[in-house]
């Protein structure tokens, strides 16, 4: 028998609640992008929390802040860590839950039970949501060495701002990113509040998270002809916004009829010219489907890409498809699964399995490590939202299965 | 046996080149909006015309210019005309060709039949575009005393100036917009571009319009649960985008099946937060619908409405609709209709009837006299665009069709 691991709740709740004060938005939101000076407060809190804990601190390249328990054996190293930066406005959970998570779970461990037999580390990455630059997963793309020598200095923010130039404002040299690759991690398990309902729904506060969805997002181009809407007779319009009503029912269907874990969503829709009594020229959307199985995912994106050739063909409208972003399913491993299922079980904590939709910084690590992630339930499923919440009683829980699965790899 | 009306075709083709050199844009377009320097240009332009085809001249009091053939016997005016204001940008013959013709076809009659037993006038209406002001038929609307004393100062064009500031600017007294107003019109008959390809489609140069349709304009709002687009199980969203799709093509599928001359136009959408990965909380549209059989249209919109509340709480979204423009149907006179009609038997000019699916003025005017109007075919049915364009020989044909309409309602 397992020992249980002892995770103070006081100090999940009052940690969780001092991070949340690096950039407060209203009364329960957070606004916190990379490298702003809440950014910077909120990494240096973060630092200083790993040095009262007894971890090694060290900062990378691009910001990421490691907190380490060196391993008696050595060896690649067991980590944990999410993401402490938000959208604007974010929560207080989404991120922040598994970057002040790990290094609460890593000090357990290492207060409890001494130093690991593999080294343990805990990290802060810098950035994940592409709030501030086009650049999202920049933390754990750092990581595996997926930052080109350019991406700096081209990749320019929404307010104007290039990469490197917030970097230089902080004290981080844009020409050193390559410097934060790692090729000694040997496995890599982040906590996450889940962002969707599926726990809530079946009543469990914690998952175990199977995979990472496969994700294929594309923009759709649809070219009518622009007309007077009094003038012009329906039998002889070619209009794109009947078109596009068509397809986004067709395509939104597709993944209805399919089922869980299919899922399909327009989110984004701009018309030319936009105007009431005008017929419109052209209607741009954008159609993001998503399915953990990539085969799935693959005859998923497939049905609904001749579906539109159709509709755009039978009602005499130009279709253009361009694939925007394309995410490859993130299978768990199934050697840390066990490990996460076990941990629960001694743990007490009942979890369910279930896949994530959202993408995750994981699934970057996932290039160079076996990974897993585990899940903790979000009040009616919210996030990237002012409201998002989770109790602290799941979070605890959430960290414990963590910790007991990290000891389960480390010790 | 009439006489036939002599319209010399160098003098429309010269006058209608030359006032499309007042807002000149691009090859072929136009870009005049009320009260502008291209528009006084162009107003100006007008009266001496007038002057030189020895008709009395008069500006009214919102910038209207009227070309005025005294009547031998007085009595009410018989008057033709159209605007002078364009979309940003338009073309050469939306609006100018009904202003310029009425001008070409007055002056022709009273060269050849000497003064004619009614007063008979041509106006050139300062305004109907709405692309400058929101105010549209501001010209039309003054001459039936439809302007409110307040209306001036508290109507703001896109540019932030009031509509009584750039009157001011041209040397027009805003406050004296009612003195525009007149009860004095016995008949008015507007020629103009049909705007669609209806006359095209059927073959012919020239159309006598039966009415002008009725139109109800919505502003639709559906607002369901914003959340994210690979976390949320379709099963548990409530998806406006869905919604609104769903909604388009059900209330475009009604004018197709009820068929011409019905329309309906989805020409705006609004998405909030039009995000690719998140579904939308709220998404907000218009529906434009039309038809000139008043009760048709009223049970066309009905439907539509059921059709949406429906589709609305099957999905549970909540709807809002708001009506943002109504204009009643307007049928022409069928007295005038019978002159016009006769008219064109004696030029030799071929026409068909056709009923109107865009607002003109000449419904302003139809709440204080008689009306009717002439439609001159437009090249592959475009306007409210540089390519619009109508051949000289159906401009010509058109102009004698008004002209002779005009005779027989003044001589």
């Amino acid at each position: 028998m397992e020992p249980h691991i002892e995770i103070d709740p006081e100090q999940v709740e009052r940690w969780l609640a001092e991070f949340a004060t690096f950039g407060t938005h209203g009364e329960t939101g957070v606004w916190r992008t990379a490298y702003t000076p809440e950014w910077v407060a909120a990494a240096d809190r973060y630092a200083e929390w790993c040095t009262d804990s007894e971890l090694a601190v060290r900062r990378d390249a691009v910001g990421n802040v490691w907190g380490r328990l060196e391993g008696r054996d050595g060896g690649k190293a067991i980590v944990s860590g999410s993401h402490i930066d938000t959208v604007t406005p974010g929560g207080r959970y989404d991120g922040a839950l598994g970057a002040v998570g790990a290094l609460i779970a890593v000090a357990a461990l290492g207060r409890q039970f001494g130093p690991p037999r593999r080294p343990l580390e805990a990290v802060a990455l810098c950035e994940e949501e592409s709030s501030r630059f086009p650049a999202n997963f920049w933390g754990s793309r750092a990581i595996i060495g997926g930052i080109g020598p350019d991406d700096p200095e081209t990749i320019i923010g929404h307010d104007g701002t290039s990469i490197a130039d917030a970097m230089r404002e902080i004290g981080l040299d844009p020409t050193r990113c390559s410097e934060a690759a790692r090729n000694d991690i040997g496995a890599f398990v982040e906590l996450h509040i889940e962002q969707g309902p599926i726990l809530e729904h079946a009543g469990f506060g914690v998952g175990i998270v199977s995979g990472i969805t496969a994700i294929r997002g594309i923009l759709v181009e649809l070219i009518g002809e622009q007309n007077h809407a009094g003038a012009f007779p329906m039998d002889l319009r070619t209009d794109p916004m009947a078109g596009f009503a068509e397809i986004a029912s067709a395509v939104i269907d597709t993944a209805d009829r399919l089922g869980r874990p299919a899922v399909t969503t327009v989110g984004r829709v701009m018309v030319e010219p936009n105007v009431a009594t005008v017929i419109p020229r052209r209607v741009r959307f954008t159609i993001d489907a998503r399915h953990p199985d990539p085969e799935v995912c693959r005859a998923l994106c497939e049905t609904q890409d001749a579906l539109m050739r159709d509709i755009a063909a039978r009602r005499k409208l130009d279709i253009l498809l361009q694939v925007t972003s394309e995410h490859a399913a993130c299978l768990s491993n199934l050697g840390i699964l066990e490990k996460l299922r076990e941990g629960a079980a001694t743990e007490g904590v009942p979890v369910m399995e279930l896949s994530s939709g959202a993408a995750h910084d994981t699934q970057q690590i996932a290039k160079i490590a076996p990974i897993a992630m585990i899940f903790v339930r979000s009040e009616n499923g919210r996030s990237h939202t002012q409201e998002e919440f989770s109790s602290l009683e799941d979070m605890v829980s959430g960290i414990k299965v963590l910790a007991a699965g990290l000891h389960r790899l480390a010790y």
